[in-house]
Formats: C-alpha cells, sequence, structure tokens
C-alpha cells in the first residue's frame, strides 16, 4: 500500500467561550503500519455532537478531556482499509471513535474506539451515527429508561430537530405520548410536526414560549428532555405536573459561556411538584444499544420513524461546522463527511 | 364558660423580601359558641417553619396561600377546652392546623386541621411539633424514600442543626450511613457531633465548605439532603457521587430574597454523574405518619435518638421569631409557646 497521508484536527489550546479557529490546529502525518491484532479505519463520516465542547474543556467530567495537541475525539463511521486482526476484514464497514481524522490505526479491539460492525445494506451509514448511533441510544434509554413515559402523558424536548430531539419524540409518540419540541424557527417546527409527527412545536426564537407551552401542553408537562438548558429550562419548569421528570441532557445554551452556567432558577417547582430531575450519559446503557436499534429499525422498517441528517462535506469545514450546533445552524443530526463512501 | 378572647396574627400584607411588623396584624376577637360536631382548642405550641415564608406569597404551589387578612397558617399543639363532638373530649392534647392563634373553633374533623390526639406521657407535647411531627416525617419520608440511603454511603445534610437536619441525620445514622451535617457556627456543629451523632459537621460560616466536604467525605457524596439552597446547594453539587441522590425539602437562604431564585450553577453534576434530584413534599406521605412514629418513637425510647427545641414564649413574639428561622438564630427546632400546657 502506497504512504497515506492522515489529515487530522488536534487541540490547540482549550477554548474560552466559543471554540475558535487559532484553538485547532490542522496537522498531517503518514498513516503508520500496522502490527498484528490492528486494523485501518478510512473515516467516512465523523458526528458532530454539542457533547464535544465539554471535552474540550479541562475537569472531572464523565469522560477524560482531550490532550492539548491530541486528535480531537470524535465518533465515526469509516471502511476498514487494511487489517491484522481476525476482529474486521477490509472492506468492514465499522463504527466507533475514529477522531476528526481521516484514518485511524490501531488495535482492532481498542478500547477507547469500540469499532463495530454496521452494515450498509441495512440502513444508510449516516443513520449510525444519528438514530442508530449515540444520538439515538441517548433519546432511547434517556426517555425510556430515566423519563418512564407513560401513554396519554406530555412529552417536551427542546433541540426538537436536532439528532437527540428527533429521536426523543418519535419514541415518545410510539408509547403513546402527546409530544411537543420546542425548536428554533418555523422551518425545523414545521419539518418536526409535519415530517416526524409530533403534536406541536414552539418556535422558542418567537418569543412566546410560556404561551405556547399553555396552549400546546393544555394538562401541563409530565416529562421534560433537555437538551439546551438556560432560559429553555427555566419555562418548562413552571408548567411541570405532580412527579415530572426532566431529563438532563444538555445544556447546549450554556457551553460556550464565558459566565458561569445559569442554573435553573426555578428548580424549585421540583419541589412543589415533587418532581424529579435526572442526568443521563449514554454509555451506561451501551450493554443494551442492541435493543433500541431493535426497536428502532422496526419502527423505521415500518415506515413509522424518521430521521433527517444535515452533511457538511470536507474535513477542512470541521472548526465551522462545529459552530453550527452551537447557532442551530444545523438542520437534522449534523454530520461531516470525511471521504467518499 | 365565660367569653375567652382569642389574640390572633394574621397577614395583614404581602411581604417583598423579610417578612415586616407591617406584615402582621395583631388582632383579637371573642372565641365563637361551637355547634354540635365542633370543638375548641386552646393553643400551647405552634411550629415555627421556613415554609410558613412560602404561604405568604401567591401564586400556585402545594398548599393555597394564606389569604390577605387570614389567621396565619400554623401546625400547633393545644389542648380541648370544650366539644360537642364525639371524637374528642374535653382534656384531649391534639396537634394540627391551630394557626396563630390562642383558640381554634370549629367542626372536629376540620380537613385543613386534621386534628389527631397526641400523648403528652408517651412524649413532652414540643415534640409532636419535631421528630413526632411534621419536620421528623419530611426527614424520614424524605430521607428514606426519596434518597433510598444504603448502609456505608455517605449522607451530607444541610440545617443539621434545625428540625429536618437533625432527624435527617439520626435517620441516616440508623440506617448505616456516614453522616455529616452542615450548621452555622461551631455551637451548633458541636451539637451536632456530640449530641445527635453525626460524623461530622462544617460550619459553613467558616468560609471553607468546599475543603470541609473534601476532607469530611473522602468517599463522596451519595445523598445530599439540601434545607437551605443556594451557594451551599452549589457547592455540595461539585462533590457529589456517580447515582448520587439529592432531597429538595427547601431553600431557606432563598426565601425572602427579592431577586430571582439562584439557580445551582452546578446542576450539570446531575449529568456528569447521572444523579438525581428530587422534591419531597411531607402531606405525600400522610398515610404512612405511622410508621415513623412507631421507628423513631422506638429509638427515643431506645436511648439512640435524641431531639432539640429552641422554644420562644409569647403570642407577641411571633413576628420576630420567625424572623430568627432566616436568620440563623434558632437552635434546634423552633417553637412558639402560646400558653400553659
Amino acid at each position: 500500500m502506497p504512504t497515506l497521508i492522515n489529515q487530522q484536527y488536534r487541540l490547540a489550546a482549550r477554548p474560552v467561550g466559543a471554540p475558535r479557529h487559532s484553538d485547532w490546529s490542522f496537522t498531517s502525518e503518514p498513516v503508520r503500519d500496522i502490527a498484528d491484532g490492528e486494523i485501518i479505519v478510512q473515516t467516512i463520516y465523523i458526528s458532530l455532537d454539542p457533547a464535544m465542547r465539554g471535552w474540550m474543556n479541562e475537569g472531572k467530567s464523565y469522560i477524560r478531556p482531550v490532550a492539548i495537541d491530541e486528535v480531537m475525539r470524535a465518533g465515526g463511521i469509516g471502511k476498514v482499509i487494511a487489517s491484522r486482526s481476525t476482529k474486521f476484514k477490509t472492506g468492514d464497514y465499522v463504527c466507533g471513535g475514529t477522531g476528526v481524522q481521516q484514518y485511524w490505526a490501531g488495535a482492532a479491539d481498542d478500547k477507547a474506539a469500540a469499532f463495530h460492525k454496521v452494515d450498509p445494506q441495512l440502513a444508510p451509514l449516516p443513520k449510525y451515527l444519528n438514530a442508530l448511533g449515540m444520538p439515538g441510544m441517548t433519546a432511547y434509554f434517556g426517555l425510556l429508561d430515566v423519563g418512564q413515559p407513560k401513554a396519554g402523558e406530555t412529552v417536551v424536548v427542546s433541540g426538537a430537530a436536532g439528532a437527540v430531539g428527533q429521536t426523543v419524540g418519535q419514541v415518545a409518540r410510539q408509547k403513546g405520548c402527546r409530544v411537543v419540541g420546542i425548536a428554533g424557527g418555523q422551518e425545523k417546527c414545521d419539518f418536526v410536526v409535519n415530517e416526524l409527527g409530533f403534536d406541536a412545536c414552539i418556535d422558542y426564537k418567537a418569543g412566546a414560549l410560556r404561551e405556547g407551552l399553555k396552549q400546546h401542553c393544555p394538562d401541563g408537562v409530565d416529562i421534560y428532555f433537555d437538551n439546551v438548558g438556560g432560559e429553555i429550562l427555566d419555562t418548562v419548569l413552571t408548567c411541570i405536573n405532580l412527579k415530572a421528570r426532566i431529563i438532563i441532557c444538555g445544556a447546549i445554551s450554556q457551553y460556550n459561556s464565558t459566565t458561569p452556567v445559569k442554573g435553573p432558577s426555578n428548580y424549585l417547582s421540583l419541589l412543589v411538584n415533587r418532581a424529579r430531575m435526572e442526568g443521563i450519559v449514554v454509555f451506561d446503557y451501551a450493554a443494551r444499544y442492541g435493543e433500541a436499534v431493535a426497536a428502532m429499525g422496526q419502527w423505521m422498517a415500518q415506515g413509522k420513524f424518521q430521521t433527517r441528517e444535515d452533511i457538511v462535506v470536507g474535513i477542512e469545514g470541521f472548526p465551522d461546522a462545529l459552530m453550527m450546533l452551537f447557532e442551530g445552524k444545523n438542520f437534522g443530526k449534523l454530520i461531516l463527511q470525511m471521504g467518499e463512501e
């Protein structure tokens, strides 16, 4: 095999506020030879996720921070182009921690990368980074295990047109819940209602979230799946029912803040309503991913479950594409295409 | 019976910030005659609770607000001095919603007052407003039902020398937990450790809460029972363990604030730690109070369970006595004595 050149984005500096171009270094190096038990994966798609912003910070979290000068962590889909492992063969498509780079080389059973095979015949590859990947698993287990929805309850989800929100709402619909999304802009709201089948969607940018919640949740809010934090979380807290469950999945409105995170001023609504706010981290459910893939795969096959991806092409676009998330500019699960399928 | 004159504190105005004397009216009126099924209760003790501040506000909560010009709501202990009911006889001691007044007249089975008999031979009357009353029930069910403590876990409780805190810590000790209190001032901390048997107590006024938590909770915090909110809640959130439970019982630091409540900036620690924050309202457990009284009564009889009351004498002292709670000036469960036993 001729020497392959691997282009990579590495973390150059820990961002203060929104990540800037100077927080990244764009490097290239030859792909190294592999030893017994190792593989080379050519990255095709990587997932761009709000959580990536957290990985760029120092400090204790649910996963270690990306080190300075390390290749940026990312989940991706790629093709095995060389294998000295019995686990994967050349031509296999795999999903795992490729990082923001064109090629990944290492042990086929590397724990951090955690590669597993995916079948491009069963679903288009980008779906494995959306409903059939981390965002889907997060939505499925966060809603069902933490939220414990019952038929007839009202579920509200923020970031409704985003990767996690799409799936939360559709799973909740399958469980017989009334589903109300919150999204930014009429186009996203229309998509969520018309394409994904939510009962309603409130455009928070229109400035009448509380009125919208009152209108579309006439029986109050039983479950709120929060991807955004900030003012939206605070507003939903004023509309929750007795024994409501609030699933804390993320707080994209706060990740680039240079002032302290805005805590939910209305948290005492938890007391008044004997309600519960609980965090979810998807990795806790790794042993049960198959269960979620089977359920959602079946709904997809039955035409009851849609997903939408927003695919940006070219590794050079990584820094700007990542910022789309925080500016609400992506429409659907944001994916960066790094190479040809 | 000669005409009895009933002195009362009524809500004159809804307070802005800390209640002032002008927010109260001190009135008197003759005690009315009673009809069939009714009783007159002479109030002996009333319970002064942080929750009373919330009842003075307008707006939806777990209980309706006290109306302007209404006698202030309070739980109390009194003696039945006249009865035309078969439920209670003259001379019975009862516990229920007496209000801040010397005499209560009405139906023996009044739902809001919810009187039930107490036995002064089994325990001194003030205990029925402390561990054997609402604070004790709140502590018992909040800790055990919401917190689900397991032997060996670390439980932290704020307001540790207060009515709820005392009981939370002692119940947790009975369940085999390591118990660390947070209280204001060395004297309260000494009491909590030396008299109540907590493993440690941190004086938050000494200004090193985080260091104290690190020192006294070497294995992190599994359960935090929060009575205070504000900075203390935010600091404890930085020390919680995976799957921690935070019981929101109150937020005394915030009740008189004229600015918006300070939400917990560190609430994303719930996400990182897959932890849970949940509110408790004691009335939900009314059907099970007997269970708690039996358990704590037994521990008291075995000399394993202490409580401390701080008794202020005289109805005229009500407005200032209530403020002691918010200034941390009470030492033990705060009670106002309205009449002789």
